[in-house]
């Protein structure tokens, strides 16, 4: 706490006390706030360039609006640090991602002013309109605002709350926050068009929207209305027409500077006083006031701790499951020239940068659109070749329906590089990538590979590409290979001592797994171990190995509702499955796997408790 | 066979003499094809009006264009049914989808002409992308065309796909057939905006694009060519300057009239010869040419078999499951103010139009946006309204990431209406309805019922709105309902005769069931029964009844993996799944029931060698 006091932030009420500061007073806090994000997430990681890009925002919406009867909804938590901030949570803004403290994203059970979870992109026009329905019918007259990046604009389910807001008899305000970046490079028709409406000189309608705003415009305090009233030429000039959202049924204001908190509040004021749905588009620069973001607002998107002074991070990158997936896929590329690498917005996170650059002819990156990506896949497997979908297992969610539907049923081969998969720490629960076993397996024609290191990673991926058939998915976790043992293989690898009971595992954890069965042979417990790397379909050859134990202790990094251990227990009944039992929160890889029984030593404890009452 | 031999387009090899014809023969033809398909789909129920309005289209397309070298996806395949008729189908039409005929959708398995599957909506932009850009790798000039329906553009994955169409270097075509519906009225602001382009006179462009095009146009057949030079000026005003479009990036054309056959051609040709991406409008008449479907286009939409001279339907439809679900709903609304209806442009078809009738304010058609209704649903939710989501079983698998990531992590209470759950029939492997259970059991906070008669489906929709907490999901199949036994409940309800053998089942297929244990009953072969109601979360009062017995033989109309038959004999080593093992191709529900063995006779025989093996 004694870390904030230093700031003026400290001293206030927030957000109340907001209203009541001068537009010079607002500025300097802003300064404030750039210095706690950079302050903070320098030790403690998380997002910066993009909540570097909302300071000003997010100050004149508190301002302008009154949370929590006004619900802010941001579209992916990411460029929310400051109204964490500005809405009492400066105290602990310290503890941002830490184990027990913050999340990195827009909680309602952390707090009031977070209206609507926030992690997934896209979905913010939809809850803001359900929340704008909801006060409509209550007669409540405030207002839903959707806080939309354009990165998101990509993601369908954007276009479907815009086609439903449009026409809605509702107040909900949609914010298009336009820094020309989703995560990468922004990609696609829509973010062209955008583009071109930045620089546009044609300003239609400068009365009608500006003049019927102001001239209802209430006292909203003298400082604003005053600066309005001087300003009202100045104004006229930052309105645009722009038919593609006014076609779909919005007020249409904008671009605005998104760091200039005079301009910002009363273009905000004015959506405020329009009766109806509004779309504001704002202007800003991801990273604004850090050089080394500025520079490079791709890297500092979603970062680990760094040296402030210089912008280096405090650990250099090693290698990982991803870079290793990306160098294996160009080197399968260079063979096998039916390969295509698609990405939805992710072509760094995944590793595909440098199979971009070497085949960019077979490379596409289709913007944070995972229903498309799949279909697309499915339409150049129809036509012979070999797509390979890199996705963050958490985001394959989006895709369920076309992994039915668009390959399932005609039995197209794409592969699946499904990052991410198994607990991915600081995110959280909405980042958790333990639903794709069961989405996977809930689906026909499908095989998962589970490798537990870059060496299985790299058998696998070309198994799936150059051997079998449908959907294959090769899932593997965020960040590097730990503990490695046995020799790598894309079947299963067995240790088989005659011990009464087998330890079964797959992926990353099988180094605890193996560890744990160490620790106990020490104690004089005997147990065989049996790591799966293709773990789906299960196997009868699997299952013939199962039979000849008292217990199987199955121990899954998965949500246990359609997992492995499941399933393999619908058959044998001595399989004892140990896995996720739900959502599961932010904290350390380490800390969670050990808090769910999947580090060697609850492991072990696990073991010998069976052990012992068999 | 016979009885199409009297058309002339029994005589013609498909499609290619279709290029020879003049342009009246062609139109002759089309004649032709509106009698086969209102004489064929009075016989065998099918989609009559979409089909009725795309004649002229679908001839156009196949008279400039070469199939199957030119690739043409069908955006839901039921308005496909003279592509079917004009690519060899002619004489199979009649056995449209009956068991062992042609498919209600596009199946690449069926016809080489069918470029991708085709059911559910909003994929084709996507998936003819993957194939035109898998053209371009391969040095294949043809084109790559997508048939879309206005309804379809509702739907979030056009717009992901138009995203990365339009900026992309492909021959895609993209045609949209506009006729103001979807399945029922269409909605939202994109609507709109379509329409109002239909009505506008100011018309820009029309040297660049037309000119040329007709500049490189190559000889296409003299009668085409001289029809082009001759109305040349008449063609210009079918030209329109479309911004959205064309700001996305495509060539535009239309909007042209879709029942004119030489300015559907001319059109055709015109986006034929123009490089890269292009997007043509066509308007035309849903029902066009059979008046009672012209004047009622959504009934006609999907039907049954129907008296051709009065357009009366074979079969008056009595109440089925979607008729009690919507009158329930009307009445739980009258009593509980917080309760909405949401429906993804099925209105009719969930039985929800009397909500609307009554309830208006609280009545939301969100068209084909499955992604969006229930993020609605969650913004809904968030300010303490309970939303009802009306939904296919099959449609619902749009909706994945959004039930985790909007409702399930903050336990949202969002009732979930699942219609056509269980087998449909004659719509096929694109429809059954039996991934919703894998889908829900998958996802944390999930409960489901599953009542086998109108009396449960009542109880347990009152006690999902009023009662519970979280995703209650009330699953409810095609039709209306069968063999009841037993006290309606929620719960579950067991005959317990302390037999050997247990039979447990839920839905519609309890009935079925209850039989089998008659027939065998006659046997001397005792079998108690239990019916589930709440199917999920498993329970242990359930494993404890189980555990009696020496088997329980548990039917399933669902997939197996990730049934609640696998759930409870992961716990319960003596429950013996029976369930469904893959896609289910169309036929009618009792030829399914029976070959997946769960009608009463192969139910018993099942039971009867389980008994006669225990």
């Amino acid at each position: 706490m004694s870390e904030t006091s230093k700031y003026k932030l400290s001293s206030l009420s927030l957000p109340r006390d907001l209203k009541k500061l001068s537009i010079n007073e607002a500025n300097e806090l802003c300064g404030e706030i750039r210095e706690i994000l950079i302050s903070t997430v320098s030790k403690t990681g998380g997002h910066l360039a993009s909540n570097l890009g909302t300071v000003e925002l997010t100050m004149a919406i508190h301002r302008v609006f009154d949370s929590p009867k006004d619900r802010i909804v941001w579209d992916v938590g990411h460029q929310a640090y400051t109204h964490k901030i500005l809405t009492g949570r400066l105290g602990d803004f310290q503890t941002l991602r830490q184990d027990g403290g913050l999340s990195g994203f827009c909680r309602p059970d952390e707090s009031v002013h977070d209206a609507f979870i926030s992690g997934h992109s896209s979905i913010a026009v939809s809850a803001a309109l359900g929340i704008a329905c909801a006060m409509k019918a209550s007669g409540d007259n405030h207002h839903a605002i959707a806080v939309v990046g354009d990165g998101a604009a990509t993601g369908g389910e954007f276009f479907e709350g815009l086609n439903n807001a449009g026409k809605s008899d509702t107040n909900i305000i949609v914010i298009m926050n336009y820094n020309e970046m989703s995560i990468s490079k922004n990609v696609g028709a829509f973010a062209k068009y955008l583009s071109q409406m930045r620089t546009k000189d044609s300003y239609h309608k400068t009365k009608s929207v500006v003049e019927r705003a102001l001239d209802r415009t209430p006292v909203v305090g003298k400082p604003l209305k005053k600066t309005i009233r001087s300003s009202k030429n100045a104004f006229k000039d930052i309105l645009l027409h722009s038919t593609m959202f006014e076609d779909f049924g919005f007020e249409f204001i904008g671009p605005i500077d998104g760091h200039n908190l005079s301009e910002l509040e009363r273009g905000l004021l004015a959506a405020k006083n329009i009766n109806g749905p509004v779309f504001v588009q704002v202007s800003t620069v991801k990273g604004k006031g850090y050089p080394p973001a500025e520079k490079n607002p791709g890297e500092y998107h979603g970062i680990g701790s760094f040296e402030i002074k210089t912008g280096n991070p405090d650990v250099v990158t090693s290698d990982s499951f991803s870079s290793v997936f990306g160098m294996e896929l160009c080197s399968l590329a260079k063979s096998n020239k039916k390969v295509f690498a698609v990405t939805a917005a992710m072509k760094y996170a995944t590793g595909l940068h440098t199979f971009a650059k070497s085949f960019p002819d077979r490379f596409y990156d289709v913007g944070i659109a995972e229903q498309h990506a799949v279909t697309f896949c499915g339409g150049l497997a129809s036509m012979g070749y070999t797509p390979v979908f890199a996705v963050y297992s958490t985001f394959l969610q989006r895709s369920y329906d076309q992994l039915i539907h668009d390959l399932s049923i005609e039995h197209s081969h794409v592969v699946l590089g499904v990052d991410r998969a198994g607990l991915v720490g600081e995110d959280g629960e909405t980042h958790q990538g333990i639903f794709d076993v069961g989405l996977l397996t809930s689906i026909p024609n499908t095989i998962i590979y589970s490798p537990s290191c870059y060496a299985e990673l790299k058998l696998c991926l070309d198994r799936a590409v150059n051997e079998d058939g449908g959907i294959c998915a090769v899932r593997y976790p965020r960040g590097s290979q730990g503990y490695i043992f046995g020799k790598p293989t894309t079947d299963y690898y067995y240790e088989n001592n005659s011990a009464d009971i087998l330890v079964c595992t797959y992926g990353r954890i099988a180094g605890n797994a193996s560890r744990a069965c160490a620790v106990l042979k020490n104690k004089d417990i005997k147990a065989d171990i049996l790591k799966l790397v293709r773990i789906f379909p299960i196997s009868d050859e699997i299952i013939d190995i199962f039979k000849h134990y008292k217990a199987v202790v199955f121990f899954e990094e998965s949500y246990i509702c359609g997992s492995i251990g499941e399933k393999y227990s619908a058959v044998c009944p001595n399989v004892i499955p140990v896995a996720l039992s739900g959502f599961i929160r932010h904290a350390p890889v380490s800390t969670l796997l050990d808090e769910n029984g999947l580090s060697a030593e609850k492991m072990a404890e696990k073991i010998e408790d069976i052990y012992n009452a068999t």
